[in-house]
């Protein structure tokens, strides 16, 4: 069976990381089964004997692919059907969206719920967690840097005007039906919604549109997901 | 004749306006014959007299089209050789990359070289641009924003990283050769070349190759383009 190792909390059923909820939507994209291998910050066993050091990794077969940009590229090309980019020049170009969604969003959100992440790890997960993170988040601890996180939404969603000029034009970042774009800013979302109870999408209905229709595919994946709040 | 109405400074030969030397490259990428149709701010009849307001706009045949993303797509849509985008999926995800390279390279951009722009109009033109503009830049005038911006660049390239990542596994931002997201960050650089003696790209090293993998193109069409410093 195909394997994803991916991070999860304290209960391990909640799979918060952004980058794992990319890759889950990719393979129900391309019909791939596997199974979601939970592991927490420090159990690494397993990817550092292939090499990696960070989650999600992904194991096929034999092979194993590390980061979720470079686990997307090996599935699309080694499974091309349903394409995730459109052929060799999406692939080419996607690192661009990835940046794009790293500095509008996930930029923007991870010292706004890092302190929920913490919150959701046992304790000596969270202690390295705290230490690690705190020097990333531009305040004294985590949780200086989540206070009055509802008064900054207004802000973040001005950098989100190239993801609503895309919605006005079509109903999925990727056109008429989802692939990894949308995939990749969906596992932005997620992240807050499975680990926190802030909602950055708040008030912005072309992008709370969109994300109810992430949240329908495949059955309802993303939806019925096990979440520490909601 | 295809004809491109696009921004020129006071000498007509200086074509500045970033949304055209995307539209230029895009053109040449395709093989497409057009005329340059010179135009400054104010002088707006043809295209407002076909329903639009800016340039760049494209006249084939009958057909006028405005706006350079739409532009793009139109080229693409109507003469599929030599794609620019690689397929729907790349046309939708072009807004994202618009996006990035909007707020990553244009948005900082503007009002370092606003002044410089303005410089290069005849007087009557500068009134106008200096007025609308001066409320867009963030500082009182449009020299005072200008004002100590070769010590913005480190902050400005730090986020280029995504282009960085990009150009790290692969010689252009489209892949192995240039397409319409490599005309859209060239379009923003060339806008520095031609009007001004910024050079916001400067030391770094990945970005710089590029840009003259770029001067090359076309037998050097936008190394040899009329430009007011250099």
């Amino acid at each position: 069976m195909r394997q994803l190792f991916e991070l999860c909390s304290k209960d391990r059923d909640i799979r918060f990381s952004p980058f794992t909820w990319a890759i889950r939507m990719s393979l129900l994209h391309k019909g791939l089964e596997y199974e979601g291998v939970p592991r927490m910050f420090l159990e690494k066993e397993e990817i550092e004997a292939a090499g990696f050091k960070t989650f999600p990794t992904l194991k096929d077969g034999d092979v194993w692919v590390n980061d979720s940009l470079m686990i997307a590229h090996y599935l699309e090309r080694t499974y091309p059907d349903k394409p995730l980019f459109g052929g060799e020049m999406g692939i080419a170009q996607s690192f661009l969206i990835q940046s794009l969604i790293g500095s509008q969003v996930m930029g923007p959100l991870f010292p706004l719920i890092a302190v929920d992440v913490c919150n959701a790890l046992p304790e000596d997960q969270a202690g390295y967690f705290r230490e690690s993170r705190t020097p990333l988040v531009g305040a004294e601890s985590l949780e200086a840097a989540a206070e009055g996180r509802d008064g900054k939404i207004a802000s973040i969603q001005k950098g989100w005007n190239g993801f609503r000029t895309a919605l006005k034009a079509q109903p999925f970042l990727s056109g008429d039906g989802p692939a990894y774009a949308d995939y990749t800013l969906f596992g932005a979302f997620q992240w807050c919604r499975v680990v926190s109870a802030f909602e950055p999408w708040a008030g912005d209905q072309l992008i709370t549109d969109w994300l109810d229709r992430m949240l329908d595919l495949y059955g309802g994946e993303g939806r019925r997901a096990p979440r520490i709040y909601g």
